[in-house]
């Protein structure tokens, strides 16, 4: 005996998700026949206007509604610095500290040669032809501390030093908060590497 | 900065479901952005469909398109057994065996004092004005071996049994293939408790 065909169907679709395997699919197919009428409306309205209402700005890559995005159309903001990301979610972790004016420039991911990605894969010419229509001082790579991360930051900052401008990388170091008993070698090499006079 | 108002929607209908917090919803909600628009197309039809399409049948509780449910209305069923389970999957997991040729009753939950669930809540009355109804000869209670499945047992069995309709349990013991080793302490003494002449 199988399910009936449209609670098979939405395990179905529930299992294309990342992480979500038969089990879990199966008992949030059954939850969402008992959710609420208006909240399984309000889901699928939403997953269909997420997939048709959102691009990716054709200047930085962020996701936007509007093309170009509120960032890249803002005056305001310091046009002369670019902090590079690998996804749209590190830009919204950034624009959280409040702290900084500048602009972004996102990948959409990082340099792996284990799952074949080079750099066309991702959007580093985008942004070597930014970099060339626009006077840009400092390019600041936020590529997360992995070992892609840092190979994708060494690839970009080779491609743009040449051209005189300033090439930097966030920080390595403890989490402010943190106990140094817990922190990797890793990490504690580069605090202390990266040590600061006080 | 906010989210864009479509992908915040989304993290907020993903948070809705069981188990899925704001991190793991904005993961989803990311991953959906870059799916194949037909299948984000088939997961909001397939969410409609699973809401409007589905019942539960008037019968047994079941989970059907059709009312009554294709097990009952078949007729070549053995109508004089009736298995108690607690949730729609319980039915497909009995199913599977391919052995049982009888009905089946879904509570649709157990009773719970802790969570303020008592008879009025689950379909023990429509099984009951089942049983009046039909003559049935036994009922087997396959609720989970839980405290709460345990309580529920009881109580049906002691509501029942005075009809001098046959009430059975579902036998406790070591799952095939398990190691003696690992099994806890209560499975064991039930196993002891329920052994067979061989």
């Amino acid at each position: 005996m199988q399910y009936p065909e449209p609670i098979a169907k939405l395990i179905d679709s529930y299992m294309k998700l990342p992480g979500i395997g038969s089990k879990t699919a199966t008992r949030l197919a059954f939850y969402t026949i008992d959710m609420p009428k208006e909240d399984v409306g309000d889901f699928a309205k939403s997953l269909m206007a997420a997939k048709n209402d959102l691009h990716y700005c054709s200047i930085c890559g962020n996701i936007t509604e509007d093309d170009p995005c509120d960032i890249c159309r803002d005056k305001n903001r310091d046009q002369s610095t670019i902090i590079v990301v690998e996804q749209p979610k590190d830009v919204m972790a950034l624009e959280k500290m409040n702290d900084y004016h500048g602009l972004y420039h996102v990948l959409h991911g990082v340099l792996s040669p284990m799952e074949g990605l080079g750099p066309d894969d991702i959007n580093i010419k985008s942004l070597i032809l930014r970099l060339q229509k626009t006077p840009v001082k400092e390019v600041i790579v936020a590529t997360n501390a992995t070992p892609e991360g840092e190979a994708t930051a060494m690839y970009i900052s080779r491609l743009i030093k040449p051209a005189g401008i300033r090439v930097t990388r966030l920080a390595h170091g403890l989490s402010v908060g943190s106990d140094i008993e817990y922190a990797d070698e890793m990490t504690l090499l580069k605090a202390v590497e990266g040590r600061q006079e006080m």
